[in-house]
């Protein structure tokens, strides 16, 4: 693949991941009465099931990352180069905002918005922390051990942490500051943002530490 | 496999889908009270495991196509013929429109019914681009890579579209035009059938081509 | 495997399988504060799961039938024996039993109950029959093209077919005959299982005419 | 993998379990505003989901036990040491309640806390020998016929567990203990202990000779 089509690959995923996040949240929130759980759930089916679709789709183009977090932890493993991951990284951030404008056109919203729901406090922090260290950790060790199940992996994981992280798992830097964009359901307050992009990178440098050691005899037994 | 039986595949896997949709959509709307989003989940999940059992049953048989706009992608790409377009778009809309029909039988609903529920507006119509856009690059992109995963992708890829597209993603010309015969929770008003169908075509035409340059170099590597 | 294993793993997965339709339709019935959708969708949700794991189980020991209507289609298909039909037959009635009291005592409810929920009319015998018709061709044809999906086929069917066929698809006359000794969610009245269970035949029968002719030249390409 | 890391990814394991099991408890009890079916639907699907990808990181590293309840069923068939055994399910026991104190900090809630949910009755206990039972009897079937689907049936069975068993499906002895230092959701009070550990052990040893020996011939034959 040439870096165009990697990149361009990178922008069109994470542009669908953001419409997939942003518009299931606002059908939630318009269809559930007020019943915040129902419309996590439709919320939550929507983005782990879109988001293994889109790894399946991107996947053997780009890698399919569509976040900062995942692209660096690439970068600390020096699979990639300091020149791909500027690309990667500015074609995550164009994209996940035209995605979140994207789903406010097919909602009949006004395109541009700022979130008004704050998400502050350490625990928040820290629940993005744990977050991003067990996605990193899900693409780590399905990588080594049987990369043909990482798509689905990592949608079960999402589904998984939309629920038991307090902050229902940003866990991804272009997605945070995306979704700041959007005072619908998924949205977060822009002040909030430094908050959860700091205890995305804790956690990802976290995980590239821990799973480096616990994987790595598995490639001396290969 | 001879054209009648993939012609008769066509008929009897359209017509199940269409009796998956509109009959879950039924069951949703009798036993919801009112909550929408309840009724939509139970909708999607019907619609979404359906869909990867019809195309592992039927695409043995016929490439499970179910969908003009499929049939008609595949035409773009010069791997059908018309004479067989022909006969798979008819086999859809007559199975679709059988489908429905099945689905009032089996609630005990009057057979012939119009659709009252309107569905308007350019986001409306943009939603439908949107959703066929994914639906294309869901099924050439995984066919070209891992063709195995296509079923389970292709419902997955509509499990997340019924939430995040605002038009709850038909994606499909006859599924439109056959539930503009059903005044139930999936209907949609027969005045509304243009828009969906136009933007559905339009979606279609742009992932072809924003699918064929992207996937391009991965036939050469191969 | 033995017949007595055979027979055994019949018997136990039938007892499972009504374990976890009863089971769940009790849990979701008495959480759901009477909204009927939501203790479906509980129920669903159980059940497909439940299935896809006990055919995984026990698929390599019997075949995982749990149901006289399939292993009538096999003998019908001249692929098992009489001796074996009758044996099958039995540890499926058998287990189903069991299986619906093991439900009740786990639930402390009384062990003997008759259901009084009557599921009348002809809709709900077509419902039955387009349920079965369909989880026939959902085995045959997978068990012809990828045998290796068929218990996660199975589940999606039947995932799809509590909500799509107005009678929550029973599909399966050993389930419907233990399902009438329960008083709950899941429960039948006595005097409709008769139409049931004619319905579930028709289809079976239907089934096995349709699928035999879509599938036979794939036979013979091979 | 040397002892070290094997012990550590046990640990780290059923931490993230606990902290998925507790932590998608409480945030459903908080949204679902009294509705007890829609929390444990969130509940369910999040433990599901994560357990699947949980035995997909550490499987390979360490066989993704997280249950002494599985390691004691290894012991028994004398697939490991009784040193091995000992490291594990003393590494599981701190895991479980790590895990269950990382959900308390990222719900902002106290750490330290006892359960007052009583679960008692023989009914309960007779629910968690079934849970058990038949968790044992999906690990041990699908380790000889598929193991490469044992993650995904340990998940999908415990999802159907969640509904179908009275008790919610522990199925586990360290989970237990740990769930009863939470007063949320999925706690247990520390009196209603002992019952749910023996029913499990029960369930264990009976899972252990029930497959045994429905499973033999498979050796045989193969």
């Amino acid at each position: 693949m040439t870096m165009t089509r990697r990149v361009t690959a990178e922008f069109v995923g994470t542009a669908m991941l953001l419409a997939i996040v942003v518009g299931s949240g606002i059908m939630g929130e318009r269809l559930a009465a007020g019943n915040e759980a129902i419309a996590l759930l439709g919320n939550t089916i929507a983005t782990g099931a879109g988001l293994i679709v889109l790894i399946h789709i991107f996947g053997p183009i780009s890698g399919a990352h569509f976040n900062p977090a995942v692209t660096l932890a690439v970068l600390l493993k020096r699979k990639t180069t300091v020149y791909d991951t500027i690309g990667y990284i500015g074609a995550q951030m164009i994209g996940a905002i035209v995605g979140v404008w994207a789903a406010h056109a097919m909602f009949a919203e006004p395109i541009l918005q700022l979130s008004i729901k704050a998400r502050d406090g350490l625990p928040q922090g820290f629940a993005e922390c744990v977050a991003t260290f067990g996605l990193i950790g899900t693409i780590f060790s399905t990588q080594r051990s049987r990369p043909e199940i990482t798509p689905t992996a990592v949608g079960l994981y999402i589904t998984a942490a939309y629920w038991f992280t307090a902050s229902t798992s940003f866990a991804n830097p272009a997605v945070t500051i995306a979704r700041s964009i959007s005072n619908s359901f998924a949205g977060i307050a822009p002040h909030s943002v430094p908050l959860f992009v700091a205890g995305q990178l804790v956690g990802m440098v976290a995980a590239v530490g821990a799973f480096t050691w616990l994987l790595k005899e598995e490639a001396v037994s290969d």
